[in-house]
């Protein structure tokens, strides 16, 4: 794999940043990677991993001579995170994000001074699992990034997205290019909605007094359990995430509570037809699901059985 | 391990009908397994992958004889199935059911004849897959097995249910004994409401024009694909569990939808507050459902990746 990078600097250490550094040096594409993180604790235990060669002082000492930048902070940092690296970066340095919603980043990122250039990216992986130990270099392998670019047509800016391309190509992902509200707005559906009712059942669960925690874990065989590993996710990335989707939240929060209403009515009055009309609706997305390979269509059998 | 049962009889052979057939016939614990459905297709495909020894002509025809009974229709089917078999089963017969919802069970039960003994049950333990082809034998190995007894104290009764928890545990199951009422909320929070909440974001997604199956299927890594696992689940099986759960699930499906308007108002004032402290509480439930080796904590990596 060719080089793409002499300096890279990782801005933010939790799992993505840490994945993405250590899938640059197992594909031998940058000569030296360097981490920030505002947490000392996260860039010494970065260092201490190996996910990154070493820890900057400041953000500032670590973009100085970077020709490539990776924002990898919770999406609600990211503006103020932006602005620096646009004021202090290296002129022409490719800055990439790996935020999950792309309308608040591409609205930052347009205000600012186009001598470097900002390519809002989301690579669409992850695990519930978080910090710089989590990072594994495979996590991007076969999975989508998704380039939602600036309203800018330079032939500087389109080479960068061209080189942003070949970045997310080298660590294994596909890429694609997209709006930026078409992305938060599918996004909103496959990722951000699923994550939120997630959160949301297990805290009803919790609050329901008359059944026992320990009650709860024995029997979540039952299907609860699929829902805790992605409501394990890491709150903070969350938070922001949600915060900065709004609108196209509200949008998928709306019609989902119809179709929730739709059916608490149907079981309220002994709809039968309509539950089952809807249900069945399941079973085709599931086998589109497995026809593409994003999932392997195994029984539970075996994943789910104890240790 | 001893013979538990010299006639088996299975009423209705789907995914758990054929695993507790191939279970019973693993352990050697029965002598001779007749299937009966009400398909004559499921029939002679339950012949044929071998999941029973052979079909009866008739509910009356497999029960004659039989020792054991195992009711495994979907739960809007059983009132009938089991007013059939207290009127015409052999004298003493256990008679277990394997239904997801217990009160009508318990409730069709209590009424009839007490010369068959009947004992509700619930395996915690399915896949999304149904029909004959799909049992497999360590189905319910590891898995709970919920026992909500009749309100019946005679010794004939007593031997009963200590039987039916021995077959539960010659199939591999732990049982737990159980009021009916506690059953039915435990289980319409920990498995029931899942399954409808999953059912409805996949029916939301559906009717949202603008992002196309193909993109959700694309981006289905974002958390989607944990959702469709449980909603490719057999859409009668899952109309007669909530038809017949009705009271259990609205009082389930208030607190759901209360939190869930809590979020949105979150999301909608932009209150970081409320959305980290709810989301903080999904780590807590998966760590205890990881140590209870209810699920492996590994990363998606692996059993996320392409074939």
């Amino acid at each position: 794999m060719t080089n793409l990078s002499k300096k890279t600097a990782i801005i933010g250490i939790g799992l993505i940043g840490a994945s993405f550094a250590r899938a640059l040096r197992e594909e031998g594409a940058a000569s030296s990677i360097v981490g920030y993180d505002r947490s000392a604790d996260v860039m010494a235990r970065a260092v201490a991993c190996g996910a990154v060669d070493s820890a900057a002082a400041s953000l500032e000492a670590a973009i100085k001579g970077a020709d490539l930048v990776v924002i990898s902070t919770p999406v609600g940092a990211m503006a103020g995170v932006l602005a620096e690296i646009a004021e202090k970066g290296d002129d022409g340095a490719l800055v990439i994000d790996v935020g999950s919603v792309k309308g608040a980043v591409v609205e930052a990122a347009s205000k600012l001074n186009p001598r470097v250039h900002i390519v809002p990216c989301h690579p669409v992986a992850g695990t519930e699992q978080s910090g710089p130990e989590a990072g594994f270099a495979a996590l991007f392998r076969h999975r989508w990034s998704i380039l939602t670019p600036l309203a800018r047509d330079d032939a500087d800016y389109l080479a960068a997205v061209k080189r942003a391309a070949d970045i997310w190509r080298a660590v294994g992902a596909e890429v694609e290019i997209m709006d930026h509200h078409h992305h938060d707005l599918a996004l909103a559906i496959t990722s951000h909605l699923p994550h939120l009712i997630a959160f949301t059942l297990v805290g009803a669960a919790d609050d329901l007094e008359s059944v026992a925690e320990a009650e709860i874990v024995k029997y979540s065989a039952g299907g609860f359990r699929d829902f805790t590993r992605i409501a394990a996710s890491d709150p903070i990335m969350w938070r922001d995430v949600f915060l900065n989707n709004r609108q196209a939240m509200l949008e998928v929060l709306g019609r989902f509570t119809e179709e929730l209403a739709l059916l608490q009515r149907a079981i309220r009055w002994g709809d039968a037809e309509t539950l089952e009309r809807i249900f069945a609706r399941g079973r085709t997305l599931r086998r589109a699901i497995v026809a593409a390979g994003q999932e392997k269509d195994v029984p539970n059998f075996g994943r789910d059985e104890k240790a």
